[in-house]
């Protein structure tokens, strides 16, 4: 069987991966009369007078709600809020494995923006933050826009910023063993959607002053007729020298590649054409824009991608279990650029002594990952006056 | 320390009464690919094709959401969705405990009708079956029957069908033991509510023919001018003999009365007035309409309460597990009025020969309760078509 049957199988023998316990036995009048009526009325009336108190008796502190409609999943597309219900199962209980965390899988029935801002708005007093995941863009950027502006709790696409974090971390490493400056790097984005664009802008964040970003329509130029809104916005800060062109145009000389985009992309011929030590990100899933031998060949000192078969597999698990923890440990109100930016050197430090051209990155069953994240971020989000 | 000093300290103890669970160990790459990227793609596949294998491949066949605005919790009135959350929790692992259910809660943080049924309708495929809970009426009445139209899953108002689901079981007892029957049966409800109103409709659904209700203004009566619209729908169906006046020329004469409504209603002489082998259900919480020695004292045959320190406990914990446990084994898409029937007659016939004044219905703590109903409901759902 290949992974495919073998996981259709796994999904068939547990009917879902995740279950609801009880943390209270409730086998006696006296429990029931505690855990629910009347008793319960007690912690109710205290939070009703002061609703930070929800924190102290629910399951508010360390409840994340998955949410999705599905319009974006993975390679498959737009296949629905439904049929999207076991990749957010799975991510629900990465978080519980990795961080902790009880997070919750809700799918959507509908795909309008203002109907998803809606429904979280009025479902999220359940929960202590809000895990966006596999939404289209340019919705996803609107959807998070309106949703950090309205609620009091963190929200988190993590197909952006958690992929953007993962990638800063290595490419802090990477530039590290290359002996090259991130403000001084030439930086190559190629694929400038959801995740391109966070990407680029985390690294911005992070000092990176040289950056071009590449669609398949060409270069992210200013003033480029088929520019989304959200290029558009990412040009005013990106492509200094205003080339337009081929993505190969890009890549000459450039010290970093940064793919997240589609098969084949990048040659051999590219590779060849990039700065001395240069540094290749291929992520896209599951068959990279070059494959990692091909790079090699070709003179890259670094390579990266998305899978768990080659070395530095850049993986956004090492990112959102640990962010989470950290926000939910200080109860932030949000979770801040100052707060990415903290997770993602936490998370290129941890690989210390052990830096090596194909150990860039932890792996993401090292056990210290999320909680230096989660240690990370709490600290930021207290500095940045964030915490409650 | 009081129950309320005991639960508030209990809830800070606990922080939370549930926690998410991962049914999945998520150890090494393996896992990780199974459970998640790269075979997850597989089961996705398979629910996109056809959305009924969400429930072979995803929890939805186990899942309730717990859905509250908070407007109406306990005795508490409306103190919001947010303080509304331990109730929710409690609710939500009283499924567990009782039958087995993954249960969520989910606090609202608005109280109009449309975003409420909105926010339902969005979440919805995630669930295999909505409890609405603490909805204030006429609003919950709205809200349960636009949702019933809407979605494919069952949607029950536990506040309206739980309670007159253990009533109908508990009066259909009652009766057996006085020797009479419920269609020739006078019977006075006391409080025409959301809970009132669903008694009243359910007992109809049972062979009830003689009812009258009560409400704060006087009997409920086709014509007056303050009924509510849905007292006006009711008053249809019941007070045959139009009767206008005070509750206390209702209780004349009745061989029941049941009480929703507010302590100390029923008067010894009112009771006293009644007919022989009268049958009182005071369940006005905390306080009942008349304490249960007051009624036996005034010549009350058989009386009940909500209150667990007397007999006869009238509890909704005894039907929303099971009915939900019923209707999600056979996928039931709807919970009909004969599924409520069906689950009040299976709760009243597990009393059997233990049968008496002091012992009209099971214990909540009766482990043979929830099997009972759920089988009853399953049966009925099967009969109806409503089953998948």
């Amino acid at each position: 069987m290949d992974v495919y049957e073998k996981s259709l199988q796994l999904h068939a023998d547990l009917r879902g991966k995740f279950e609801v316990r009880s943390l209270v036995e409730v086998k006696d009048k006296e429990s029931l009369s505690l855990a629910y009526t009347p008793g319960v009325a007690q912690p109710c009336r205290e939070i009703a007078k002061d609703p930070e108190k929800a924190y102290t008796y629910t399951r508010k502190w360390n409840t994340v709600a998955v949410v999705s409609d599905g319009s974006a999943v993975l390679g498959l597309g737009n296949i629905g809020g439904l049929a999207g219900l076991p990749v957010m199962e799975g991510k629900a209980i990465l978080f519980r494995e990795f961080a902790g965390i009880d997070s919750i899988p809700i799918v959507l029935s509908g795909q309008d923006a203002d109907d998803i801002v809606k429904a979280v708005e009025m479902i999220a007093p359940s929960f202590g933050g809000i895990n966006l995941e596999d939404i289209c863009a340019p919705k996803c950027f609107e959807v998070e826009r309106r949703l950090k502006e309205k609620l009091d709790i963190p929200v988190f696409h993590d197909d952006q910023h958690g992929t953007a974090i993962v990638v800063a971390a290595a490419l802090l490493n990477a530039l590290k063993l290359a002996g090259k400056q991130l403000s001084a790097a030439n930086i190559v984005i190629c694929g400038a959607g959801s995740a391109g664009i966070a990407i680029c802008r985390l690294l911005l964040e992070c000092g990176a002053e040289n950056i071009v970003m590449a669609d398949r329509n060409g270069l992210v130029c200013e003033g480029e007729p088929w520019l989304t809104s959200a290029q558009a916005d990412i040009a005013k800060l990106t492509n200094r020298k205003k080339l337009r062109g081929a993505l190969a145009d890009a890549v000459k000389g450039a010290d970093v590649f940064i793919g997240v985009s589609a098969p084949k992309q990048l040659t051999k011929e590219m590779v060849q054409s990039m700065a001395e030590k240069s540094i290749v990100f291929a992520m896209a899933n599951p068959e990279p824009e070059i494959y990692p031998q091909d790079a090699l060949d070709a003179g890259a000192f670094v390579v990266g991608t998305g899978r768990s078969d080659f070395p530095n597999q850049i993986n956004n698990v090492l990112a959102f279990p640990g962010v989470f923890r950290g926000a939910l440990d200080v109860r932030a109100k949000d979770i801040s650029e100052g707060m990415k930016v903290a997770a993602a050197k936490a998370l290129a430090a941890l690989v210390g002594e052990d830096l090596a051209r194909d150990n860039i990155i932890p792996s993401a069953f090292d056990k210290r990952v999320a909680p230096a994240v989660a240690k990370a971020v709490a600290e930021q989000a207290e500095k940045e006056g964030l915490a409650r």
